[in-house]
């Protein structure tokens, strides 16, 4: 079996790992440990009756929660098959100006999404330690990217950014979009901020017609196998899109979850109460084990430095423990002296550090 | 609130006939009406549990059960978010021809594909009463596509064909095959027809890599809200699809419900045992209604042809019964003068006659 380009490949781990896939402890995938809410799974149940019908196609009643959730007008809101499909078509739009820039390391599905369209790359690297850029000039050192770009330019942007958990604030991206002719900004983990701390920029879609904000639903509410996430842009540009896919991609039952869990006040709140501790304690207990330098970040992960092969320790911890974490080697720029962990409830962390310090004391260093 | 430009949209309906969407009865959208299987409820219900992983991006149980099921390798199987979804992508490769073959009237989302990819159409129009083409040479007078294409050309084939109903054997296709630089044939219907009655492609596509078939499972199994589809071609083609399209396109709870489906031998039977006395005793009486006209299908649907206006009628039979029809104002060829209604339970297509004798009988002709 090939190595997986993504995270929470479980059927691959099972393999390596020669056990069933639920007796894995899955750290490759960020996604909430909470698990699904009992709303949206009590939605799910109560929905199955409806299978029979179509899905509205113009999913009305969750374009205006969503809309509610975000105080915009429903007409700026696209549903989608998860984020990765609007991704898409927004990788088409991208893919008609000269070049998309790109922070990298990047998500891995970027660079799928343009490639679909022929999209040129020019990556922006960031600097991995200080947040600095090598290419000048920046209008913070925060953010790489030039705010003179070459003309008929996109920017494709990840905040908070995968695998670094990086967050970049309104203030450094809103230059970017008088300087692009269209940015898209993936906020797939933005919410797993709270109210006070996030940054998204959903706010400025009605003002900036060049916007495009791609949500996701599966990460925070924890159901990736669903597949809901949702565009907030123009509605010119979300009609043509709507244009060009089929006209019913999201399923009645991701639908009915979806309504569920953004009102589901007690989950985001209990969630946010979980993650703040739960992150700084692994944070604090990764930087003691010798050998490993986890960076700050902002979102539901941890991206780790590692002095032992990153895939060694991987398949140690697969095989040994049954414990699944994300390598990074199909980030080009990280390869394998760098792996992502999913910051998961307080027990299930202690095992990955406890497994983690015994591999790694028995293990040389080369 | 627009006109529909497909059956199926039950909100629409529902805002003309004045009252909620539970109380219609739907003959717009060809669907099962012995409703989603247990087994299938059932799978989706345990699967809950499962929404917090990603789906298994190679669907490689479901590529197995689908593969067994019609006696091929599972590599020349794609699933996707409804046939619709894969829809898309074999239009794109089919506007990378000079034309698209296409018989009309058409089911609409054809040129939604193919627009999407700007393919050009050739339009063959099918001869209503006899089946004959008004445009030669034809291999046999039943398929008006000609056998000397324009270099460069696609073929895109309904079959059974929407809105019609009408079939073509094996043996009227395969010509097409070495004639056409592609051909994609919209199965979505033949799982309705026994397997001693079906004319499905399938078995040739290990033999002609220029072949695509589209299945769906949303129809024959009552699941259209739950996305669900398979594409059956050459593995390079499919290969191709995926790098294209984000990696998890089926819903896990889609993929376990159908797995569940298509091992259903009992609900199979009992479909083929509704379907065609009901087919049989609806178009009789149909046929004695002055003024409508039913055509011979041979899915679970039927095409009828009207003296009086569809849409009247359309509207009469929503707000006086709240039942809905498929009127044909989409298909430019067909416009006010036909209809299209599924073969539902027989005590419904009772209550249809009854309501469209008694509408047709109060109306004055013209």
């Amino acid at each position: 079996m090939n190595r997986p380009l993504h995270g929470g490949n479980l059927n691959w781990a099972a393999t390596i790992a020669g056990c069933p896939v639920s007796a894995l402890i899955d750290f490759s995938a960020s996604i909430n440990p909470l698990s699904t809410p009992q709303s949206a799974i009590a939605a799910v149940i109560n929905s199955t009756s409806k299978l029979t019908a179509y899905p509205d196609p113009n999913y009305s009643q969750l374009r205006s929660h969503l809309a509610q959730h975000h105080q915009i007008d429903p007409e700026f809101i696209l549903p989608g098959n998860g984020s990765a499909e609007l991704l898409t078509w927004a990788a088409r739009e991208l893919a008609q100006q000269n070049f998309t820039y790109l922070i990298t390391p990047a998500f891995s599905d970027y660079q799928r999404a343009l490639n679909t369209f022929n999209g040129k790359i020019f990556a922006c690297i960031l600097d991995l330690c200080t947040g600095d850029s090598r290419i000048a000039p920046t209008p913070s050192p925060h953010l790489p990217i030039p705010l003179n770009p070459h003309p008929n330019s996109g920017l494709l942007l990840n905040n908070p950014h995968n695998p670094t958990g990086k967050l970049w604030t309104r203030q450094e991206i809103l230059p970017y979009l008088e300087r692009f002719d269209l940015v898209v900004i993936d906020e797939a983990f933005m919410d797993f901020l709270t109210p006070s701390e996030e940054q998204s920029l959903i706010a400025e879609v009605e003002k900036y017609p060049n916007l495009i904000i791609l949500r996701s639903l599966t990460k925070f509410y924890a159901m990736p196998g669903l597949r809901i996430g949702y565009a907030i842009a123009h509605p010119d540009r979300l009609r043509r899109w709507q244009k060009w896919r089929d006209p019913w991609s999201v399923n009645t039952l991701a639908a009915a979850a979806s309504i569920a869990a953004i009102q589901d006040k007690e989950f985001q709140q209990q969630t946010w109460e979980w993650l703040k501790p739960a992150r700084s304690r692994l944070f604090q207990q990764l930087q003691s084990i010798p050998g490993l330098k986890p960076l700050k970040g902002t979102a539901n992960y941890l991206l780790v430095q590692t002095q032992i092969s990153a895939t060694r320790l991987q398949e140690k911890l697969l095989t040994q423990h049954q414990i699944v974490i994300r390598d990074c080697i199909s980030f080009p720029e990280l390869g394998d002296r760098y792996f992502r962990i999913a910051v998961r409830l307080p027990t299930e962390n202690d095992r990955l550090v406890e497994a983690m310090t015994n591999i790694i004391k028995t293990t040389d260093s080369t």
